[in-house]
């Protein structure tokens, strides 16, 4: 990127609001994809699934012999975030749910699992929830 | 959200393809938010920010105060991730940048901050600089 082509700030910044925890699972529950955060032996890192909001948890599926579902299983602590930008106007929302992780479900066939739907093709047996200890999130607000 | 609404999966599932490093470099070189991705005493989290990319480095701004300035400081190992959804396709691309954060520069003042550009008001002097050591990531391709 051409950092010259940036332009100064010609527009007045958004204003910051935080969010309730119940607007949070409100905008949270509307999406499909969020970013499982947890650390692995390099540290933190960040990837997109497709999940659902069930009774204040967050539920996603994944591989069964696969790095993250390894990881959340050895050490359950690990973080949801989830987040809506508007480019026109510069603004948009996030939300951060942090707690653990415990496999719920071992689906033993694909035709029970009409939920949460991953976009991409590939068995995912297991069902993952995130139990939220906190939940926080914030609003940009165009001024 | 109500569950029985997800359709059963009557579309085939998209392709998952690994991207090259040049290819996540060029990919996030258009975005302009990103999630920085780091851990703090609870664990680890992810916060959206603005950003550019500059000679292979990810750039970004903060408040001097902050826990995420805090943290980055205290420890520079981090994560960087980027993503773009199509909902209407049910694909888009992620990209995965880990490596360690350092502050690069410390404004005197907002007249000589062109670049990278918060969205949100305020005065985020810090500017930081993650340096991946991997950089990796997936496009999901409609089938």
């Amino acid at each position: 990127m051409n950092l010259e082509m940036h332009p100064a700030r010609s527009w007045p910044g958004g204003r910051l609001a935080e969010l309730t925890p119940a607007e949070c699972l409100d905008l949270i529950d509307d999406e499909q994809v969020g970013r499982v955060v947890y650390c692995d032996d390099h540290g933190p890192l960040a990837l997109p699934v497709n999940f659902v909001v069930q009774e204040r948890t967050i539920l996603f599926r994944t591989a069964q012999d696969n790095a993250l579902a390894r990881h959340l299983i050895e050490s359950a602590t690990c973080a949801f975030e989830v987040d809506h930008v508007d480019h026109l106007l510069r603004s948009g929302w996030s939300v951060l749910a942090r707690g653990s992780a415990a496999v719920v479900r071992h689906l033993s066939s694909d035709a029970d699992a009409a939920w949460p739907l991953p976009w991409p093709e590939g068995a995912r047996p297991l069902i993952i929830r995130i139990t939220p200890l906190e939940l926080s999130g914030r609003r940009l607000v165009p001024s």
